[in-house]
């Protein structure tokens, strides 16, 4: 058993390859750069969202997949960038006044708040059409895989994946969930699309089925992990009953696994998801160090 | 000269194919029933718009477009409904109060007056991410067919296409417009996905290159006729001001063909459209009858 107990938690951010993000950011701004003749207003707030940091997590993961296959990072960046842009329309479109209400997103105003409702809403739509335009047209493989991942992407992102878990998030707020749903919420708003990221760029790399398989159970299990950190981490964050980084009071209403749980035991659920990951890729036999960090990174991050 | 002057203007509604729209409506149907564990409230008002009536002329193209080429029209019919799930989807947004605002759709409650605006824009989110899903799943070709279609149709829905032509549109209302910016506008709104109709179709009955430009012309040119009857329909539909159909005073913000030309000339303008169109496929050695009865309905319509 590859127990998580063992890991040194001091400095838990080294654990993460940071040395890929900056790789990922420039891509990111050369595939902006190649939109000629598009509304200035429009591709200012897709610019201004795409472009605003983040740890790039997604991406990442697809880029350290392909490197533990052995395969180059870089013929899966097209694939990695379209999920970062399917990421960022989520947030758009979930900070929107009528969804979470958001008006700070990594510290500065979110999409809405800087360029309007009208300009978010359009900007991400754009982003996931231009999602899958970026695999379509830039990512280098067969029909037959392309077909593959991009059924992947939309069973993560539509009906059965990340829209029906948005909803059930804010249809959920005001009226307590059972664990069981808080768990497929979880799992469909965000643990596919981080699951996708790795068995995309799988798919890319010609990984065996059996190899697919156990790198889906470790990207499902990093994802919910990482959705339950992330709400531990917000509540830590508060002060005072005060969500200091979205500046707004710390919503008594969102169904998160501390809410539901408390944080101790949310704590040790996130433990065996992490646990789950490590243990379902600790059986191939290739080096997936990124991987394996990335995961620790999640359960012990700061932020 | 396929002159249009000669097209007799009585009953011009019997020249659409209205039978189609039944076999449309029972597919869409079939395809809603398809998603199992979806949360209902998510389902509602998907089903509500998505089953709401409307005309269909997206679909009607591309299975009329089939039947021209001598292919099953059935055949085509996964990437005719995809086209009808996109349109949705867009009317969805598009009715949105930070953006067009209407209230009313087809003569009922536009989607976020029915269902609120958050499952509004999630269940627009969902119809787009679907129709992909459909086209993926359901839509019988072999992938590098699959793929050109999926290019075809991001091309029409995304920033070079639908998305900024609706950007263009809201952000222009109040500021007027130049008649180049118009066309353009028009075209990406709405030509883009009718002509996507056409040509998609035509690429998944393995039209010749020849025939598919060909069909891309009439496409086109009926799309952005079509925008300009529409727009000319609900200039005439009005009275003292009040748009009848959407229940609220009539825009004088929006920049539409007869707000910019006047009614005279657009009707000029649509009729020139309507006749490139005709000329475009009547070199085509094929029985194009279904497709040239929905260009002269186009401009002749009463509603």
């Amino acid at each position: 058993m590859n127990s998580v107990k063992n890991i040194s938690k001091k400095n838990p951010e080294s654990l993460y390859p940071s040395y890929l993000v900056n790789i990922i950011n420039d891509r990111l701004n050369d595939y902006l750069k190649d939109y000629k003749d598009i509304p200035e207003g429009l591709l200012k707030p897709i610019n201004y969202c795409l472009l605003g940091g983040g740890k790039r997590l997604r991406p990442v993961l697809c880029l350290s997949t392909a490197k533990g296959l052995g395969c180059e990072m870089d013929y899966v960046m097209p694939t990695a960038c379209a999920i970062e842009f399917i990421h960022n329309y989520s947030l758009i479109h979930d900070d929107l006044p009528a969804i979470d209400n958001d008006d700070f997103r990594r510290g500065r105003p979110s999409c809405h708040k800087k360029f309007g409702e009208a300009s978010a809403i359009l900007a991400g739509d754009a982003l996931f059409a231009e999602a899958f335009g970026l695999i379509i047209k830039k990512q280098d493989c067969i029909p037959e895989t392309k077909v593959k991942i991009l059924r992947e992407i939309i069973e993560a992102t539509g009906l059965s994946g990340m829209v029906s878990g948005q909803f059930v998030d804010i249809s959920t707020s005001r009226s307590g969930i059972s664990k069981k749903s808080l768990e497929k919420m979880h799992f469909d708003k965000t643990a596919r699309l981080i699951d996708v990221s790795v068995t995309s760029s799988a798919i890319l790399c010609n990984a065996e089925d059996e190899i697919i398989r156990k790198l889906k159970i470790y990207g499902q299990n990093i994802g919910t992990a990482f959705q339950i950190t992330d709400d531990i981490l917000d509540m830590k964050e508060s002060e005072g009953g005060i969500d200091v980084k979205n500046k707004k009071p710390v919503s008594q209403e969102k169904n998160t696994f501390p809410y539901v749980w408390g944080l101790e035991i949310s704590k040790k659920i996130a433990e065996r998801k992490i646990e789950n990951a490590l243990n379902a890729i600790k059986g191939i036999d290739m080096d997936f160090t990124l991987l394996e960090n990335i995961a620790k990174f999640i359960l012990l991050r700061k932020a």
